[in-house]
């Protein structure tokens, strides 16, 4: 691999990161939720940046704006890169909006430093992925790579009962259901993002470069007990459903440290009913959020948990009721672009290690159509969602010229 | 012990009971909170009926209602006997009102067939015990026993902000702080209650009677832990405060049931935050309501469990906090009247047990003041504070018979 030295314009970057934090509603952090005036404003925003670039601007009919250099081999497939524009409410400056920004930095410092590109490149806002608003997620690349096809936006609505149609409407956009934003020209997607984790930090690593995006089990877990007063029920005739309950917690904790990385294994909310100081809880609901970069290791684990519930619930005569609620499959990365990430990181530097996403991202909805790539930075403490997600100026500028050099052998390189 | 054929007239107890479950506010069960207009004409049928009965009726200051048979050796103090007139919301028809639908019964009877008691006798219908209106209990026997003083009628306000001084002004009663309704002529103290647990029927007895009631312990604690991504955070770099929680439960349920009977341990209210399926629990806040007869075995028990949970928060770098909320010595009843209570129900063929009560009861403000004793009836499948409360008429009738012959032997016989 011969790469000319890459220099990426990090201030440039920061400086349109900043730019970006502007288009929040109130309160603290970020809020810029789908299809809200903030929103609006930040993706009218990017539009205009990217056209003073230099690019050809595009939003499409769900609010995906796309900023392109045509490259001057026509026939070829685009080259993406970007990551999505809305955030959590009161979420922080860096998710998402990284991507995007070093996605533009990126691309316009190779078109003024190498001029026009082989391949045609085009750095994207997606306009949503978080789920935030709507009850869905992925709205922003779902729409292109086929998951959605927009019959879900008269159907789906805020919790103020907005619809999704209704939302766009007020944006002035249109989204007719059919093929819509669906695009079929993608050759590659690579995308930056934060980490959103502690992993990197806690190894001092400046660049993560993902192997693959963990598949995600979700359930709802009902256990059923007797609700009795806890003055006058001896300890030996209870049905206790939260005793229950946590005696299946501390069995999934332990499983989920068996088996080891990168499975992990949560239970976040849990609700115990009655839920008063002297009732023995009757019933318990808890959630399961279980995540493995293998299909095949996430289902055995998934299988062998509930197995183990049921052992729990039978023996303290418990029902047991589990309902799966999500199920996504891993998404592995393309091994060609994650051994083109390790070779530029090497020659940059860049102290790196290969790692499981445990979020979801963008990138795993193309990783099934092109070859996807991600790569992460580090998250301080790894706070994410938050008002307090924090990476240095040096950790982005690390994953900015990573980025920069790989869209520079994607778009620039005689294949 | 020469006691004469005993046989309480079950057939009008069961008809008052009848009577007083009329009075009621709408909706499932029976719903008497204090001051309410269900419960002053309640209280006001009582003195109407006790007065037909030829009882003296006196309603005090804070409306506790006593009818009176003046006993011939007017130097004595008075047998009480009587239970609490309120309920919870939506409760049953038996919790307190049987004791005094029992209590008004027995010394009718016994006035019926064996004339004027020797020592005075009156039956009582305690205005409040559940603490359902207001946050304080026992507000009846807690005024004649000298728990309250009337100063709390200002300050103490219900959910909808109307203070105790105000509900009563609305009934027609007056609470002048002071001595008030406190009473120092109380000889012995006897109540009749549905047990409101699952002993009696697990062991299919007709008789429960109470040893002491246990004294209880409540406390509020926080786990602290960090709030982190579900999907980002590897198990080994986790501070879960859930799983943390978890085991605490575990581990407190384990000492317990290692302890024995009659101590028990409950958490039964338990919230996670952020509360989110994806997110790790950061803080979980649970509440702990321990009981046992014997106050050093409940300190024993405590001071262990809180060891306990401190080495399981350090072992997984969690905070721990524990408040005291509630602490409540235990409240043995008198060995003389439980001897008898025993030896009566020998007499009339019942089966019978000694046991703790692990609710709380009037008898516990009188047991430290007067020889006191407590007896219980089967409930079926241990609900209570339910509209599905029920006890049959025979094991009704089988307790109102054994608390009319105590107080035979107590007003009736030369000591």
């Amino acid at each position: 691999m011969t790469t000319p030295t890459i220099k990426a314009p990090a201030l440039e970057m920061m400086e349109l990161l900043e730019e970006l934090a502007a288009f929040s509603a109130p309160g603290p952090g970020i809020s810029r939720l789908l299809y809200t005036p903030e929103w609006l404003r930040a993706q009218q925003f990017l539009q205009e940046r990217m056209a003073a670039l230099g690019m050809e601007v595009r939003l499409d009919e769900v609010g995906n704006v796309y900023g392109r250099f045509t490259g001057s081999q026509t026939a070829g497939k685009v080259i993406l890169t970007g990551s999505h524009i809305d955030t959590v409410l009161n979420g922080g400056k860096y998710d998402g909006a990284y991507g995007i920004a070093a996605a533009i930095t990126a691309l316009h410092y190779l078109q003024q430093t190498f001029g026009q590109p082989l391949r045609t490149v085009e750095a994207v806002a997606f306009c949503e992925e978080e789920g935030s608003r709507f009850p869905l997620t992925f709205w922003g690349s779902g729409n292109v790579t086929g998951m959605y096809n927009g019959s879900e936006a008269d159907s789906c609505a805020d919790s103020r009962g907005i619809t999704i149609s209704s939302a766009m409407e007020a944006c002035g956009l249109i989204h007719k259901p059919g093929k819509g934003p669906r695009r079929e020209d993608i050759g590659a997607y690579v995308e930056l993002h934060i980490e959103q984790g502690i992993v990197l930090e806690q190894a001092a690593l400046e660049i993560g470069i993902v192997d693959a995006i963990a598949g995600q089990r979700r359930f709802q877990v009902k256990v059923g007990g007797t609700a009795n007063h806890a003055g006058t029920t001896p300890m030996g005739l209870r049905r206790d459903a939260l005793a229950g309950a946590a005696e299946m917690l501390l069995a999934l904790e332990q499983a989920a440290v068996q088996t080891g990385d990168p499975l992990v294994a949560t239970c976040g909310k849990l609700e115990a009913s009655p839920g008063t100081p002297n009732v023995i809880p009757g019933e318990v609901q808890f959630t399961l959020d279980i995540r493995h970069s293998e299909a095949e290791q996430l289902e055995r684990f998934c299988s062998g948990i509930q197995a183990h519930f049921e052992r729990i619930a039978e023996s303290r005569g418990l029902t047991l009721e589990l309902t799966a609620t999500l199920a996504t499959t891993p998404a592995p990365m393309d091994e060609g672009l994650k051994g083109l990430l390790e070779e530029i990181s090497q020659q940059q530097g860049r102290s790196f290690r290969t790692m499981v996403s445990g979020a979801g991202h963008d990138a795993q909805l193309f990783a099934p159509l092109c070859p996807t790539a991600m790569i992460f930075v580090p998250s301080r403490a790894g706070i994410s969602h938050s008002p307090d997600e924090y990476s240095s100026p040096e950790e982005l500028a690390a994953g900015l010229n990573l980025l920069t050099a790989i869209l520079y052998e994607l778009a620039y390189k005689e294949s």
